[in-house]
C-alpha cells in the first residue's frame, strides 16, 4: 500500500452496494480495510491492496471512519454487538437502510458505547455510485460528518438532514417509497404495452415516450398545489380514466390494476421466503391476488 | 371574424380540458365553432370571436374537423347518437379518455354512418397545451389524421400510433398508469415529510431532492434490463427496505404502503359517488380502508 494523507477506511458488509462503497474507496486512494461474512466476496479488493479483516471487532480497529452496508437492522445489530468495545472511539456511519427508529436505537447503543455515531441513506444503485446522480443523507453527530464529509464525497453528494440520528431514514425512506410508486407505474404501463405489441416495442416505449411523459408529468406533480390542481385536472374526470386503466388492463390480460402491480411485488418478496417479514395486513392483500 | 386559410374547427365539451383546446385553436387563428352542455363556459371564447352551436348537430354540420372532448364514452356516445347524420363527411377527431374497444365501437359507428374517424388521447394538462411538453397520440384513419396534421399540432406534437383506432387509447392508458404509480409514490412521500417536518419543508423537498431522485431513478426502470436489475439490487435487500416504509409511515400516522395510497385514490373516487362504475374487487379492497 503506497503512503497517503487520505484517511483510512472500513467497510463491513460487501454485498452488492457493499462491495461498491469499498471499491469506490479504494480507488479514491483511502487505505482499506474490509469484512463480510462471506470472505471471498473480499478477494479482488485485497488483490487490489485493502486488507482482509477476520472479525467485525478486528475491521472496526483498523480504521477511524467505519461504513456499514449490511442487509437489515437485525444483522447490522448484531454485527456491532458481536464487536463489543472495538467501536469505541470511531465514527460508525451506518449506510445500511433503516427505520427512523432503529437508526436512533443504534444511536443510544453508539452513545453507551464511546461511538460517534452518523446514520446514512444512500440514494444510487451501484453502478451510479460516485458519479454525478448519486447523492448520500446523513444524520446524527454533526461534527464528525463534517470531519469526514470529503471522504463521504467519494461516494456521491453528501447531504446533512439533522442532527436527529432517524431525519436521513425518514428522508431516505420518503424517496423510496416514491421510487417504488413510479416503478409500479413503469411496470404496469410496459406491460399494457408489452401485452399490445411484445416487449421489443414495449421497450421502446418506455425508453422514449413513457420516460419523457413521467418526466414533464413529475415537475406538475412534484411542484402541485392541490387545490389548483383539483381544478385543472377534475377528479370526475380522472374517475373514468381509471376505470379505463383497469378495463383495458383486464382486456389485455394485464393484472388490471396499480395496486395490484405494487401487490405483485410484494407477493414476489413474500415468493422469495419473506412471509415473515410482512404485516398481517400486506400478507391478506397478497393473498387475493392468488 | 377575419378571413384565413386555417381549417375551421368544431369543439365539443368545454370542460377544463375542452376549454382549453378551444381557445388555443382560436389563438392559432382557426375559426372555431363550440357547443356544450352548460353554454356559458363558451361566453368569453364567443367574446373572442367563437361561433355557439345550439346542439352537438349544429356544431358538428359547422367545420370539417370536429374535436370531441367529453367526461367519458357514455357521454361521447350519446352526443354522437344524438346528432344523427350531422358529422356525415366529417373528419371526427375523439379526445374523450376511452379504452381501446371503446375506441374500436366508436370507429364502427363512424363506419355506419359515413364519417371518417381518428381516436386521440392528450398527453398534457390544460396549462401545458400549445406548449412544448404537449403531444397527442392518434390513431384510426391515417389520412384524414395526415390531412389535419398541421391543424392538430397546435394543441402538441402529435404521434399517430396506428390505423388500429384503438392503438391511441391502450398508449394513452400506459402512459397514465405510469403517471399514477408516480403520483402515489409522490403522494406518499410527500406525506412522510410532512408528517415528519411539517408541509412547508415537504413541498421544498418534493420540488427539489425528489424531483431529482425520481428523475435519476426513472432513468434507471425505463432503461431497465430486468435480469441485470435483480442482480445489482437484489430481492433480499429490497424486501426489508420495503417494510421499513411501512413501519416508518406508521410511526409517522402515514397510511403504511403505497398500496393504500393507490386505494385511498380510489376511495376519494368512491366518496365523490362513482361507487358503481368500480369493479367489486377494488370496492372491496377500498372497504377496507375504512
Ligand atoms: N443495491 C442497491 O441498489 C442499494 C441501493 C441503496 C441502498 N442499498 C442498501 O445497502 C444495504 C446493503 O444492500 P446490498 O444491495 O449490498 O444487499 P446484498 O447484496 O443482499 O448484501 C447483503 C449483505 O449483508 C450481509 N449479510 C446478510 N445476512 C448476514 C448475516 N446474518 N450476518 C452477516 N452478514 C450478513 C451479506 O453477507 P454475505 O455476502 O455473506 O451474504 C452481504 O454483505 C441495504 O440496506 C440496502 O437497502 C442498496
Ligand atoms: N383535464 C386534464 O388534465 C386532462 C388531461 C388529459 C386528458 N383529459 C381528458 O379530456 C376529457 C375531458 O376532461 P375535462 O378535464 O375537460 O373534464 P371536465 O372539466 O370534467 O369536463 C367534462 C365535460 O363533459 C361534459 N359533460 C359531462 N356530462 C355530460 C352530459 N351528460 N352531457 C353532455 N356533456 C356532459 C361537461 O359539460 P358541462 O360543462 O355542461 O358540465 C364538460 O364539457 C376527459 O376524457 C379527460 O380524460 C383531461
Amino acid at each position: 500500500m503506497t503512503a497517503t494523507n487520505k484517511t483510512p477506511v472500513t467497510v463491513i458488509g460487501l454485498g452488492s452496494m457493499g462491495h461498491t462503497l469499498a471499491s469506490t474507496f479504494l480507488k479514491a486512494g483511502h487505505p482499506l480495510t474490509v469484512w463480510n461474512r462471506t470472505p471471498e466476496k473480499a478477494d479482488d479488493l485485497v488483490a487490489a491492496g485493502a486488507a482482509r479483516a477476520a472479525t467485525p471487532a478486528e475491521a472496526a480497529a483498523a480504521s477511524p471512519l467505519v461504513i456499514v452496508c449490511l442487509v437489515d437492522h437485525a444483522v447490522t445489530r448484531e454485527s456491532l454487538a458481536s464487536a463489543g468495545k472495538a467501536f469505541a472511539d470511531r465514527v460508525l456511519v451506518n449506510l445500511t437502510n433503516s427505520t427512523p427508529d432503529q437508526a436512533r436505537e443504534i444511536a443510544a447503543w453508539a452513545g453507551e458505547n464511546g461511538v460517534t455515531y452518523v446514520d446514512g441513506g444512500i440514494m444510487a444503485t451501484p453502478p451510479l455510485i460516485g458519479g454525478p446522480a448519486s447523492f448520500l443523507l446523513y444524520s446524527g453527530d454533526r461534527e464528525a460528518f463534517d470531519a469526514h464529509r470529503d471522504a463521504l464525497a467519494v461516494l456521491g453528494t453528501p447531504h446533512f438532514m439533522g442532527e436527529d440520528p432517524g431525519a436521513a431514514a425518514l428522508y431516505d425512506l420518503a424517496l423510496l417509497s416514491g421510487m417504488y410508486g413510479m416503478a409500479a407505474g413503469v411496470a404496469h404501463a410496459r406491460a399494457l404495452v408489452t401485452a399490445h405489441a411484445g416487449p421489443a416495442k414495449a421497450q421502446e416505449f418506455s425508453q422514449t415516450m413513457l420516460l419523457s411523459w413521467i418526466q414533464a408529468m413529475l415537475s406538475v406533480f412534484a411542484g402541485m398545489d392541490a387545490a389548483k390542481m383539483a381544478d385543472e385536472s377534475p377528479l370526475d374526470m380522472q374517475a373514468p380514466a381509471l376505470v379505463n386503466i383497469l378495463e383495458a388492463s383486464d382486456a389485455e390480460g394485464v393484472p388490471p390494476m396499480l395496486a395490484a402491480h405494487l401487490l405483485s411485488m410484494m407477493k414476489e418478496i413474500v415468493d422469495a421466503g419473506f412471509t415473515d417479514v410482512l404485516p398481517p395486513v400486506i400478507d391478506d392483500l397478497v393473498g387475493r391476488l392468488g
